[in-house]
């Protein structure tokens, strides 16, 4: 399994100016260097990567590249609207020295997004690729989702790896895990359901929460591995309040306001996303505490 | 616990002339009582409640009292649009000898079903209820979920035992055990996340496929209660295309077709539904010789 | 034309115990006698008919029938989850002597309810009713349109007159009018779109908003009839904010207490609905202020 | 009234090499500057524009300016995911003679894209650009609508002249028009409803089925504003069938088709949107045929 376990997708820090706050990232991968987390996932969605230009994000693959301790997984997040901008954003980061893309579903025209479409596109894109592909299925923010007879086709093609799925339905990663071929790795996007998902199947999870919580995240998955189900249950639920409120609910702006209570650098979105306000800084203050003091389950 | 296990949600046999044909049901009950299935429900959504005026509502509630074995739980589906005749319902129930009322949402007036309404209905109900109540969410019908909040609200209420949760969403159900009290318990109505959420803490379901297949249903329940992970995932994969073919995608016209051809009465639905067409019923015979062939995971 | 104008769907009224109060009905439709409304529509959704029982129903439909002018035409809603119990509701209402049956979708069985479905649904009760049928589709509470080619195929059908279409989609107004016959009438159930409704051709509309202000329904109606289409968008504009706010935000609670304000008899709603909190009485008021002394556009 | 009338949202033809066109752009525009189209809409959603890098919006931005007659007036679209860009790309149209901008909601954060959010977007872009700004409002692309209120809100702002109203919901454009300053332009982007709209006082539409048939969205327009009601009538009736195949159904694919079958330059689109199939051309080729025909009603 190439892909398995747990991969922040890492936030992108932003100075004052709002430019790119390179030193800030290579502080915050020198400390998850220090953890067992399988790898960074570099320029998805919590990295605001829509909200950064080209230049931009070659910076940040550098960046990561660079500060990442050597036997982390890099994957670069490499999906753009276009074929032809996926593909050749795909082959800058292979040359940079990533070990896979990410590629998320084009999805500004919904109505054409047919699962011909889909096809086409990804299998265009794999053919294209010099490193391996991964599916990357996310309709809370895009709203397409890849459907299980789709990602059973593009499983087929031997440049097509896996998937992070991030709908958060386990029936749907069941449907892909039950039709996919075994060598096909199926990670997931959500951490409120990563238990269930592992318990089914799933190989590891690119959870935005991991970039604040990596060591939680990390005994989650390890303990699923070992089958401490008991201890399993009890972080997954440990982890449930943060993944809905500080990643459902407040997103970037939220996964970035908790790295900084941590000792990470969050620093501020780049607009139009907001920094939280008073109340969503309580709303997540509250989570983090209890967090802290939930010493009992774990 | 009182309701953990398996449980169908017994259907509802027509005769040609779309009288009730209690003497099928009664057959039906009869080969049931051989099984480890934790008791039935009765005049559930899987059971045309909707179709079926009061009068047969209650000759089915009395001919399932009267063929069912001793030890099985009895539960009578009783909701219906408006509390006072959901309190009647329930009422009569319990007085004909149930054990328990399954309560789905009032939902036609869904921009008024605010979780405030939700709750004074429930809490009417289960004040008036001489038997234990246990919501009912099934979204897929009723347009209207039961958020967490609102369930553990509701779990407060001595005469509130648990949920029916039918959505398939493994994170509501992951919400509503982390929040609930112990005793509350939590079974849920959707086969193909059924190893999941027992995984992360239900206690049983109300399957339409234990309908179809009850002994693999219980066989996937146990296997988790032993901690036998390897065999409940196998079975939960031997379940699944049959729960998203016979029962998600045909409905009950899918789940009484393929009763039929598996020795139990299944028979036709009542209008409007329809009976499953030639295609229909190739598609749920393939599913039902894949689970017959399948003996190798088991 | 047999259905056109404006047709207030009947609030049913009733007493401190929440039995049918009668004479109220009788009262308010006494006073809308005086009006040049079009008739009356008995036991619809805003007549909270999924609340009574069968006795009540057949109560409500006989008091509508005495009280009424006889130059009112009489519609009775009539749809039920079951085709049986349809037709039986259907033909009971045409022995009272009402002259048209307004047949809501079935709706709980979603996924089923497939185009063929409600065709061979609707052409059932169709022919089996003695009085012409009218197609109702209010997905806002059913979660079920009927789409623009199935009300064409069931608009061949002789005994199928027209459709209260009330999904607010001026667009499925305009295809199923450009599609049907010229004979077939459609009719809108939602005020706010009331006036664009009647520009591209609807003959007339079925409003819970013209249970509190009939007369301002009826002149925007008129005001389109003889086209004064400066009066009429003056009135829409007029009746815009009512219509969102009474209605499709507060719902029949809503429209039973600005009855209660303009001299109508509301009263409450029957549970599990509940009467408008003290906010939303200060929303209604201040809708109702706004309209009265909107003397200028009118 | 200044952005009142008809405006084509101009498509970008491609090369065989997938290069722009940009003579076949200019051929297009010579041909569209001989009707009364009110102006045109350059890189907007049918003009391919989230699948063209910044240097081909700009070439496609000179070409348009450089081709268009002088009393055309020229809306660029100038809407990105990031605040800063979308401020960039629209002080870049005005240098280069675009009279408005027309900004597209951002909507990749779907949970954060609050009302809050994109008030403060777009008024920071009305703060920073040179020539007025139209908002764009398109669900079914995005994901995001700008409710009425918030509409209302931005409104106030002396540099935001307007909205394309695209959601097809007329109720909302009454909302928007009920609400907003007289001098706030609606136009609409639904052709389906363009009639509707108008009716109700929109100024104006920007229409890709202008693209097709620009001739007939101008009748349409002129017919409503000298109130030949009937004729208005009869044209949208006409221009029903292509405006839900071509457009809501087969896209900015849809469109070049039509387009190449009319005598204009279409060509492929770009990839991942593919080329009409055998099916669709068909389905295209039978709209066209039917327009074509239809000489009774207009």
């Amino acid at each position: 399994m190439k892909f398995s376990g747990v991969f922040p997708p890492l936030t992108t820090p932003f100075a004052e100016d709002d430019s790119l706050a390179l030193d800030r990232l290579r502080e915050n991968v020198a400390r998850y260097n220090r953890t067992r987390l399988a790898g960074y996932v570099v320029s998805g969605s919590t990295g605001e990567s829509v909200l950064l230009d080209r230049g931009e994000i070659e910076n940040v693959w550098e960046t990561v590249r660079e500060a990442a301790a050597p036997e982390k997984c890099l994957i670069a997040g490499t999906g753009a609207e276009s074929t032809a901008e996926t593909i050749e954003r795909t082959r800058r980061a292979a040359e940079i020295g990533y070990q896979a893309a990410l590629v998320k579903t084009p999805h500004y025209y919904k109505p054409q997004i047919t699962p011909e479409l889909l096809i086409e596109h990804f299998l265009r894109v794999a053919d294209a690729s010099p490193i391996p592909v991964l599916l990357y299925s996310v309709p809370q923010f895009t709203g397409v989702a890849i459907e299980a007879a789709v990602v059973v086709r593009l499983a087929q093609h031997p440049n097509i790896a896996g998937i992070k799925e991030s709908s958060g339905s386990v029936q749907r990663v069941s449907e892909i895990i039950a039709a996919a071929p075994d060598e096909f790795e199926t990670l997931v996007g959500s951490a409120s359901t990563f238990y269930a998902s592992l318990a089914i199947g799933a190989v590891g999870g690119i959870l935005a929460l991991a970039c604040v919580f990596p060591e939680l995240c990390i005994e989650l998955y390890e303990s699923t591995v070992v089958r401490d189900e008991g201890r399993a249950v009890a972080l997954q639920r440990q982890l449930l309040a943060p993944a809905l409120t500080i990643v459902s609910k407040h997103g970037v702006p939220g996964v970035k306001y908790a790295m900084d209570q941590l000792g990470y650098f969050g620093g501020p979105p780049r607009r139009p996303l907001l920094p939280l306000d008073d109340a969503a800084r309580r709303d997540v203050d509250a989570v983090l505490a209890a967090v802290a003091s939930d010493v009992s389950p774990v």
